[in-house]
């Protein structure tokens, strides 16, 4: 069995994969085919099923994990596959969906432990209730759910994974910057897109939810703040608070980004830019992990259409 | 005594003001004088009080209506007035700031019976009490406070003159596209702009809070609909509710100004719509309303620094 | 027989259908097909005939009624139909296209009944003599040309139904608004597209002349003021045909869009508005028409590529 | 006496000097003075009367040649004159205007034989009448008018000299590019702002129209070009003209410019670039005109704020 | 043997070709097929060969003459071939590329002779040195590379050609505005676009290389220009030396096209002009050179994706 | 004496301030005085001298240490001095202007040695010849020169302070995402702002040199690197050397911010993003510093016009 970070343009290959994506499309013509976006732990790639009926149609769906054959190409610079064979596994095979999620080493036991010690850094009153009713509230869908539905981290735990690692940049940054309030900082991260667990629909053809779609996650995790001061009896009108509702709604850095305000206190600036920083290093990261050295990826939609480089050094 | 609207430029004048802002500020050269605002039923005017001392300070201040002595100028293409004199006024002089508010002919009573009007037009039950919640919660506010710091509907009431107005535009609109849902644009309509009652501190010398600042009248409102919803035993999941929320998010129209979301909903498009043309008809209105037939404006910067020409037609 | 609003998905069914589009194309490949537009009262969707041959290709053009064979389908969230059959009608059958236009409840009768009722409104003199003659002169265009190539009032008398609705839509604003020029107003609204008659070549594959494209509808309507001014010996330099023009000039409200000035007159800066609302309120309506509450649109390009959503309530 | 590109900052002077603008204006603190414009042929400076009265506010206006003494100094940067003394001239005194003007090597005569030679060029017929009745109508301002209100070309007999400059460029590039039409490229540049006639008020204190304002010069030629066919019996319907008419409309290039419609036909390109281009050209030179080598000019606003830099070589 | 500006739509013809690009692709349902951009000197036009094996794809490769038998087609508007069958040519038929390119009239030697007249008209002492030495350092490369990978000047010596058709506009400009330096403007002019061959591959399958894609043919000529100053031991703090870089440095005239800085010099803005009008005259020359009159081409990328039409008159 | 952060609004004080920045302007009236920026430790403030004399003028200069009498003041929300009296040092007091910096803790030899320990962190040869040849080159005026003319960092020694928190900042990102390439960080940030010791003329009324105005800095330091590889004898085409300038030259981020290109390797996106983060950290902490918590600046320029609020948390 091939990894998929093993397999050369134009290899006919076998492996077991699982399918992350599928939907049912028409052609212009009329014919109908199955489209697919495979992944396993190295990589990911997408590939149709022409030859499709009410069979594969019903099989071959989302968060299913099949054996594969199948040849790779490159269609106007992307690889895809074709020429595919499905078939569903027995049960001696490795259909457990995890094994396959990009980002398995890091367990949900170890983002964890990251995200509370976290927790344990934030000594402000108000904020650690706050951040620790809102956690526990929807712990299990901050640990399962990706952080988007595509462009960065779009893997089960993705959430979890981006804010823990902003904490570890905000960390850092405290030591260069200590006029920043690291309390009102962690909280702001922990809690800057919790919104997501009701925006989305969960891992594994993530949808919008409909309130997603028309409040935004931004204003999904104003509201449970709300809410949570109002079960902790904290006066909403305390300046602890606004301030921590100001960083969250602006963390998008400008009103075109989505946030109704723009940073107007320090850390809200920080927030910013930390989010920002982690989203372009995992979309470039992302994009060069598959090539050699000296090669380039294609233009890349969501880093303003660049291509980016992996040096030979 | 003259109003406002009588008097030439060059000429030197008798009238009862009321002051509507006052701010003592200290020229380049370090020199303390105070800028005036002053207003009567018919207009306003800008003008400056350059010899001033600790008496002029405490009592030339906003929201006291005086006696009057000064002289009418251009400066860059603007009218002020200038050589002032100012004294408070005996008790048989008409002191009541209400007397020179601009629109002071909508009455507040006749404001609330024509909000009252619309209420009984939502006919759909949520909507009916969240907005009944909300406009009795903050009555006293909702009438007495201005639309905006400047540029339009900057007088006591002018929130609810606002309001009104939309409504009314409303429901001309609904005649003309019955497709609409009247309880849903009314509701929004009524509520869109509430959030202003937390934003700024008030009317005379009008100033953001600090809420208002770091949250804004959006995010303030929706706040608010959110305890209305807990208050009545309405849950915020169901679709009434999150399709009003987000009218009300949606309602500045592009994100750049200030919505987290945009309009998705053919009422919100609608409501955006009647907003935007009563704040230009009422900016535009406002500039004209003193020049004669044939003359222009200066550039008005609410306007995208147009000027507008009132045609002799 | 089947209208398009009652055909489900995936189903095959039977028709009358208006081809309202015909185009013969060349797949990447060298192969020609047909490309069509059908329309019935209820609905519109494009489809394709792959086999295609001298005899199709000159019997089934545009502003054709035909007996329709075919399947309806999603291709990229779109509805349109493949495995098509056509054939001509009989003399028993249903052949005038004007049976399957869209709003074909709007007869002409109603709409030049209705512009007939403005017309009388205009009391200046110069205003209604303009308005009368122009409408005299484009009689025919007015009442049969769509108000746009596409996007929205693409069909027969779209141009006069839109202009009828935003006649209506002013009706209504001059009573909240009173400070408005209704004969202004009124003129400037009947004439404002009807450059649109040389800009494009009519309904039915609607084209752009070669004046439309190197002119503009705003300058051919311009240029029709000018010698309509002439041949009703009303001195041109007069305000109020200058004003008049200006309205028309500045409709598109923004250089960006097309107008050569910025509205700089009140009812100039309305007109606009009202354009503006009855296009997108037109769109927004199009747009979800066909849905189920509950369901939204595809993203729409000619609403800032924005997907609307119909509530369920 | 001086002239001004003599005296050196700080220099106190005598001076004739042509009084370009004069404005009537009050301080902030309501002091009334005098702003003026000075020119003589080697350049152009502001300045200001403090002690004014009816007296001098009658006698010292635009477009009369006085006797200046003063000092040159810096004020942010830029040249101005201050401590002024003023007096009208003896008849004895240089007091035609003429000989103050920037450019006044440029006589009317040699402008006007400049421009006859490119009508002689115009050999396509429609074109060439078009072109010479239209300068006949407007001979008198075309050769006296400048060709803006301020920027570049501010001067009597600007409009002619910058149609003529461009002209020349023309020339210079149908020979690089011989596949324009010289005809249509030629009469294109002769009117393209020949609409300034009706949009300005002339030399001196230089105004905007009504017609200016509300309808802008590239619709006044326009319209211009319209009666002008009917007087000729052209038929406007007839290409040459449509075509003609395009050039002229879209020679600002972009909509955001004011052009209702972009450039479509190659001379129509090319205009655009010859009048972006001499206009520049102009603007720069006159910055940097009295400056020594080595120096830089302040920011400049019609340069997109730039400073421009004279080298030494 | 047909030319491709002989060939009608729908018309099957032979003809010898010169293969431009050629690029093996893989369509999304996996199958291969060659595409390729055929050119004889009267025109270009793309194709592909859908029945592909490893002989045609080692044999039919770029900068090969061939014989061609094929149909031309419209697809999307463009004119493509289809059907196509190649053969190689025998030794008497005619296989030098030179032959089919674009622009053939001008010869090498042609373009060496208008450069070197242009080289003796350089009489600044450094400047003229500086230009020699690159012009003879890159002398081989300059006659032969495109001036762009695609866009305009996209042929063997189009570099040379575009630098070439510049310097006679400047020549025409230089005698209507003498108060520019003329060898800086033509030393400017000559060095300007030379960094293209060290940023692109060369004629034929143009390609950037590493260096032009990460440090850009602007940055590309100023190390050469530093180079160059160290080998003449010119001081390269000497003013001209920085003038001269700044105009090259400056020439695309915004910041967001590329140079580190905008024009502060009055030849660097006209550099700017120079290059953008010949690019367009280019762009503009080539869309509409094949088109009749009274005919207009499809919305050019390059050009704002704009249609441009070509008169009848 | 007092320290500036110590003195209130309104009140009269004594101190020892560093003169900053020293202009004579002349006001509109044509009267001449002095424009201060004094400095302390603590803080930062402007003010005029309006009693000026040649003595006053040549006394009373940028980087002298004064003796200051004056009354702080608010103008436009921003403080300011005046009614200032000034007098020159006795030896007994501290002239030494190194005491008044800003930032003065950080003492130089902090600074070298904080730079010295990021020098052995790089490991790559040509990086580490490269980073210590230039630093050796450019020694004085690297530990001496502000970062910018104003804005942030703005004084001796900020251009250093700068790189050092920059690269402290990398070190802990370095942690966070393994990935990236030490050396070349680590020399990207040493070098990226080098080139301000040739664009700038130094600490004390900074200006810029032409070259800094033709070229700019990042023209400058890559001229510098071009030369350092020459003298090392290292190949500028190597890969090392071609990536380490695009770093630098893509370090502005944007097109529009004056990169030449825009950052297409992992980190050459994180030294923009570290960059801007110190720059805006800076900014922000600079302008909250002298507020009392509770307080919010005025709206600061170089911050987007934002104003900033700290909290009392």
């Amino acid at each position: 069995m091939k990894k998929l970070n093993e397999v050369a343009v134009d290899e006919v290959f076998e492996a077991y994969l699982l399918i992350k994506e599928m939907n049912v499309r028409t052609s212009k013509a009329g014919k109908r085919y199955q489209q697919f976006k495979f992944r396993d732990k190295t990589g990911e790639i997408n590939g149709f099923l022409w030859d499709t009926n009410e069979y594969t149609v019903k099989t071959f769906v989302a968060n299913t994990v099949v054996h594969f054959t199948g040849r790779k190409e490159l269609y106007q610079g992307i690889p895809q596959v074709n020429q595919i064979k499905l078939r569903t596994l027995s049960d001696s095979e490795p259909s457990d969906p995890q094994l396959y999620e990009k980002q398995g080493v890091i367990k949900r036991e170890v983002l964890e432990e990251g995200i509370s010690e976290f927790l344990f850094l934030i000594k402000q009153g108000h904020y650690a209730r706050i951040a620790r009713n809102l956690l526990e509230k929807y712990r299990e869908e901050f640990f399962t759910y990706p952080a988007a539905k595509s462009l960065h981290h779009d893997f089960a735990g993705g959430l979890a994974y981006h804010t823990l690692t902003m904490l570890k940049v905000a960390k850092g940054l405290l030591e260069v910057y200590p006029q920043m309030n690291a309390s009102l900082l962690y909280t702001g991260i922990l809690l800057h897109d919790l919104g997501k667990v009701l925006e989305l629909s969960g891992n594994g053809n993530t949808q919008y939810t409909l309130r997603g779609q028309l409040l935004g996650h931004i204003v999904l995790i104003d509201e449970e703040i709300i809410k949570a001061t109002q079960e902790l009896k904290i006066d909403d009108a305390d300046e602890d608070v606004v301030v921590l509702r100001h960083l969250i709604l602006s963390h998008h850095g400008q009103l075109e980004f989505g946030s109704p305000v723009r940073p107007k206190v320090l850390e809200a600036e920080v927030i910013h830019f930390i989010d920002n920083l982690d989203a372009k290093v995992t979309m470039i990261t992302s994009a060069i992990d598959t090539l050699n050295n000296g090669e380039q990826t294609p233009r890349v939609l969501g880093l303003d259409n660049r291509n980016f480089y992996k040096p030979l050094i």
